[in-house]
C-alpha cells in the first residue's frame, strides 16, 4: 500500500479509471471521490471505481494523504477553494489537465504539495462507466514541477502515475503545453474543422456515403466532449493559435506544389510523413497497424 | 459461378483480396494475374490469390470475360494499349482506382466495355500478403457509368462489387472526383501535413513522446504509399485544391475565434464537429469505438 486515501476529486473517465487501477494493484488503503450529481455517488459505487462517493468536497478531501483533480479545468479553481482549508498538512496534491501552465498557475498557490500532471491517455467517451484499469497502462504521463514545488510532493505524483503503469517525464508547464498544441490540440482542431468542412449541411447527400475508413481514423477525435475541448482550446489558445499560423502556412505551401503539378515535390511531402510516422510508430515499438 | 475468367491486371492488396474473395465464393472458374516483377509470380500463387500468374499481360488476360485493372493509375494506360487488341469481344473491364475522370477519359474509347470503379476499401499496407477475402465486404464501392457506357458492362461491373460483398452506387467520374477530393483526398493531405509539421526535424526531443493516441488515429492515413498519394493528388489537383483552399478559409475564421477568445463560437465550433461525426457514424450502423 503506497497511500492511506486517495481521493479523486471528480470521478469521470480519468478518475474512475485512476480509482480501479488503485483499487485493482492495491495501492491505497482507500480512495474515495467527490462527484457534483446526486446520481453519480450510486452510479460510481456500483461501478466499483470509488470505495465511496461524496457530494461533499471537504468529506471527500479529508484526511487524504494524496488528493488528484479529475475534472474539467474550467471547474478545478473553486473546488480547490472550497476545500483549501481542509487538506492535510503534507498531503500531495495533483491533477490530470490537459493544460498545465494555467492550472499550475492557480493551484500551486494554495497548496504547497501541489504539482501539475497530464496523464496522456483518454478516449472520446465519456464518464466512469466507460473507465478502465489499464487505461494508464505504457501511457505516457508528463509531470509538471516548477522552481517551487515540493520535491517529495513531485517524487510521490510520479509514483503514483509509474504504479499505475504509466510512462512518466518531467517538463516545465510551459514547455508541456507547447508540445500539446502540437501533438494533439492542433489535431482536434484539425479534425473537427475536417468533419465540419466534409459533412457540412450543403453538401451532396452522397458525400456521407463516401466517407471510409481513412475518414473514420482521422476524425475519431472530433467525437470528444466539446466542452472539455473548448477548455482546452481556451486555455490554450496562444499556443494554439500560433501553431496553426505556422500549419497554415505549411498547407499553403502544399496546395502551391499541387497547383503547379510538382511532381517530385508531392511525392516528397508524402514520403517524408511515412517515413517520420513509420519511425516514430517504431520508436514505440508498435506493432504494425 | 459468374464468370469463367477473371483476370487482375496488377496483384497487389486490392487486387490479392479482389482474387481471394472470388475464390473463395467460387464466383470464377479462374482467377488469373498480371505481374511485373518475377518474383510476384510465385509469391502470388503461393498466397492462393490467383490460379496463375503472368509476366506478359496479353497471356493473362487472353479469353478472359472480366478484367480488373488493379495497378497504380499512373500504369493503366500503357498496359491497357499493351492488351488491347488481345482482349475478347463482350468483356467486361473495370478498374479500382482512387480518382475516376482520368481513368475513364483514357480506358473507355480502348474498350467498349471498360466502366471504371472506386471500391473504397483500402489499407496503409501494401502487396498482395496484406490481402484478405473480405477487404470489400460492407465497403462502398462507387461505379461511375457514362453516356457512352455499355448497359451489360455497367451490369456485371456492379455485379462484380456485390458478390464480394460491397454496397455499390452509381455517380459520374466527375461528382465521384469531387466527393473523394473532400471524404478522402483532402484528409490524406491533412495527415500527411500533420506528421511533417509535428515531427519536423527542428522540434525538441520531447515532441515525439508527447505524440499519443490521438495523433496516431489522426495521422495513420499519412503511412500510406507516397508513389500512390502522389499519383492521386497529381491527377486530382484542380479538385483538392479548390477544396484546400476552401478549408484553409475555414481554418482561418476558427483561428479568428480561438484568437478572440471566443468561447460560445469555439463550444459551437467542437459541438457541431461531434454531432456531424456522430450522426454519419450511426448511418453506417456503427458500434460505438
Amino acid at each position: 500500500m503506497q497511500w492511506q486515501k486517495v481521493t479523486l476529486v471528480g470521478v469521470g473517465l480519468l478518475g474512475g479509471s485512476l480509482g480501479l487501477a488503485l483499487k485493482q494493484r492495491k495501492l491505497a488503503h482507500r480512495v474515495d471521490g467527490f462527484v457534483r450529481r446526486p446520481e453519480s455517488v450510486q452510479e460510481c459505487q456500483k461501478l466499483g471505481v470509488v470505495d465511496a462517493a461524496h457530494l461533499d468536497v471537504v468529506a471527500a478531501v479529508r484526511d487524504a494523504d494524496l488528493i488528484v483533480f479529475c475534472t474539467p479545468i474550467a471547474q478545478m479553481r473553486s473546488l480547490a477553494e472550497r476545500m483549501r482549508s481542509h487538506v492535510a498538512a503534507g498531503a500531495a496534491l495533483t491533477d490530470v489537465g490537459s493544460v498545465k501552465g494555467s492550472v499550475v498557475n492557480e493551484l500551486e498557490p494554495l497548496f504547497p504539495g501541489f504539482v501539475g500532471s497530464h496523464p496522456m491517455a483518454g478516449s472520446e467517451k465519456t464518464g466512469p462507466a466507460a473507465a478502465t484499469a489499464d487505461l494508464f497502462r505504457e501511457a505516457v504521463c508528463v509531470i509538471t514541477p516548477t522552481a517551487r514545488s515540493n520535491p517529495n510532493s513531485v517524487d510521490s505524483v510520479e509514483e503514483l502515475w509509474r504504479s499505475v503503469g504509466a510512462i512518466t517525464r518531467r517538463l516545465s508547464p510551459e514547455a508541456h503545453d507547447e508540445l500539446v498544441s502540437r501533438s494533439s490540440h492542433l489535431p482536434h482542431l484539425l479534425a473537427a474543422q475536417l468533419v465540419n468542412y466534409v459533412l457540412g449541411p450543403d453538401r451532396p447527400e452522397d458525400q456521407e456515403l463516401l466517407c471510409a475508413n481513412g475518414f473514420r481514423d482521422t476524425t475519431r477525435i472530433a467525437s470528444g466532449s466539446p466542452e472539455m475541448w473548448r477548455d482546452i482550446a481556451l486555455t490554450n489558445r496562444e499556443h494554439i493559435t500560433r501553431e496553426l499560423t505556422e500549419f497554415i502556412d505549411a498547407l499553403q505551401q502544399v496546395r502551391a506544389a499541387l497547383e503547379k503539378g510538382d511532381s517530385r515535390q508531392i511525392e516528397q511531402f508524402f514520403a517524408e510523413a511515412k517515413k517520420r510516422r513509420d519511425a516514430w510508430r517504431g520508436q514505440r515499438g508498435a506493432s504494425p497497424e
